[in-house]
């Protein structure tokens, strides 16, 4: 992607139009736990809900929302999920969303909203409410770090990405902010990303950009195998960099759709990178593979199998857990045909092992990024999966284990 | 089931009319790594191997032996898995099982064939071909403890279990060996089970029963996600008990099938139990479900969950991993009917969170073995899966990490 530059001191505010703020409102101790991001002028957005059928209230809330034709804000809060609180839940994220929209002089339609954190207490909506003024007051343009810093849980540090590029003769920014990997107790790991451009788009043809860049890129990534309650993905896009409109397919869409893609699988990579306990990523790439369907099932099932995971930890080049893996799937392959390669080194050359490899492969598994590539050799369908290896210090942030 | 008698120094020789025996045939430097268990008159047989699309060598000519209509022996070797070997595998057993026939005098479709341990090495047929005669030589009944440690990998003791039960006016015996969780590099988790019995029972009504005993059994365990090439289990019958053969469904039947799944039940919480670092079990039990089919997919999701599974390693009652991971099924619930439950005490109660009961709960969760009780409260059906907790150890020999 040649036409797209990465910019430097990147922030949810790098694209025109945008200000932002994060603060703390005390539902952490001492860490910032609000984030607000505002469009100066009246944006489309669309977004991506977890599937998994325990939703939290702000998933619920924003997933009316969203089909208002604009939005103005998105807002977050963290340390508290907001979920499997009973009716107090709900009553606590609408009561915060309104009094917001006041403060916004903005309709609350126009507000999404995202919370990540503990399940299953009650949310203080009192406290975020008290904050709000200042929240609104505070937000600008040098905001967009404070924001990044709101969302975060248990997350070593703030993921910031931003990319420019040319859309005809316009310069058209794209800037996303995430979490990751957070899990406490009763909680689990909450994907949250917040992408902002200033790009003019259609609302319809943003939605289908979306949905198409998540699909390649966050639902090939493993840190475990659980899903979230509140996993969500907004965009916002205010028009502000002045480009035609993109309103059908064609060559403006595809750049957009490339920009946004290349956005979401480094913020991806990075939260697979800060995951808990995680000291190696894994690319696996299948290919050869008589349909996509198959090719991403073996994918997935490779990322997925705690064997394949420990291996990682281990730096072990065991192709017999890849081999296992893929028939796992109970997809027919032919033993003679396939091929394993790890880091473009060949273990398993057309189903017969090349043992003299194995001392090279063992010191490149040592590696912080290995590839690894699994050739069926029976198609021409490929998928990839992003994983990360299972260690023990994965174990011990879970099981809160001291030692 | 008060009709079945647990037999004391339980043996796969406890049955009538078997022998058995095991030694080293030098596949591994030190260990037992040979198997022979033989029915002296012809026996009936069925099998169930696995799923895996990656067969080993011994499970597709055992898939061959299978439809003989009578069997005489079982013959197992550990240490190689004869997996993923090349041509030289295939020969390698049919040369095994065609020199034990010539020593045992019987034809080579009598014997059913399984193999574990590492994958891709070359199989030492020679090794166990010199083995061959001194194992048939010392066959008897009182072989059943070499035999059934000739099978094990890296398990930490046998697994040996017996029942005695009564088909009308008949004492009747069934008796099962099994070795499980041991991975090795580069292999992973195989199951063998060797079950015998001396009740006398149609071809076609074993296979029936097996079937039903394995998927309400051996199906619903976990230790990790992974299958294995080379899993099986066989049951020779044969008839020695002199009962009124079974050849039909009626109660005799009935009596055996539920035999055959205690023994099958206790085998799979034996492996579970000596799965690798595993240092606590879980009984999960999902009710009030709308379908079998919904009641098993959330059961599985659970007991696969890695942070359901680091959670019971901590001994922390975190409900709500629970609950996530139930909507990660994408099977539809409602929040308000829930009641979760861990050794009989509700900590979720139609929704509501019993905080009350947290210190009594975290007491419970030291216990060796948890029972969970997920009731959905939307309808009438159940299900049930044995997992374990996911611990550092695992990792660790997983992993091959020295500290």
């Amino acid at each position: 992607m040649s036409a797209l530059k990465k910019i430097s001191a990147a922030s949810i505010t790098s694209p025109k139009g945008f200000i932002a703020w994060g603060m703390n409102a005390g539902i952490k101790k001492n860490k910032l736990d609000t984030c607000l991001i505002v469009s100066k002028k009246a944006a489309v957005a669309a977004a991506t809900f977890t599937r998994n059928t325990a939703k939290a209230w702000p998933v619920l809330l924003s997933q009316k929302h969203i089909s208002s034709a604009q939005h103005r804000a998105i807002f977050a809060t963290s340390g508290n999920a907001n979920c499997y609180n009973g009716e107090q839940g709900r009553q606590a994220v609408e009561e915060c969303v309104t009094f917001l929209a006041q403060n916004l002089k903005i309709k609350k339609e126009q507000i999404l909203v995202a919370q990540t954190g503990i399940i299953g207490r009650e949310f203080p909506a009192g406290k975020v409410k008290a904050a709000i003024p200042a929240l609104v007051e505070n937000m600008g343009v040098e905001g967009g770090q404070k924001a990044a810093q709101g969302i975060l849980t248990t997350d070593t540090c703030t993921k910031e990405i931003a990319y420019s590029f040319k859309l005809g003769e316009s310069e058209v920014r794209m800037a996303a902010i995430a979490k990751g990997s957070g899990m406490m107790n009763p909680n689990m790991a909450t994907m949250l990303c917040f992408i902002t451009t200033d790009a003019a788009i259609a609302k319809s043809m943003l939605k289908k950009a979306l949905k198409e860049a998540v699909y390649e890129t966050f639902n090939e990534v493993s840190i475990d195998t659980d899903t979230s309650t509140n996993d969500t993905v907004f965009i916002l896009a205010n028009g502000a960099a002045g480009n035609t409109p993109i309103k059908k397919e064609g060559e403006s869409y595809q750049l957009f759709l490339e920009a946004l893609k290349e956005i979401c699988r480094n913020v991806a990579k990075e939260l697979v990178r800060d995951g808990e306990g995680v000291k190696r990523l894994c690319d696996i790439h299948v290919t050869g593979a008589r349909s996509r369907k198959d090719a991403q099932k073996i994918a997935q099932r490779i990322a997925h199998s705690m064997l394949f995971k420990t291996m990682l930890a281990g730096g072990d080049p065991n192709w017999g857990r890849v081999v296992a893996a893929v028939g796992a799937t109970e997809i027919p392959f032919d033993p003679k045909k396939l091929d394993i390669s790890f880091e473009g080194i060949k273990i398993l050359n057309h189903g017969k092992v090349m043992l003299s490899k194995r001392p090279l492969l063992r010191q490149k598994m040592q590696h912080k990024e290995i590839y690894l590539e699994v050739n069926l050799n029976l198609g021409s369908h490929e998928a990839k999966y992003l994983t990360c290896d299972l260690t023990t210090a994965y174990v011990r942030i879970n099981a809160w284990l001291t030692s």
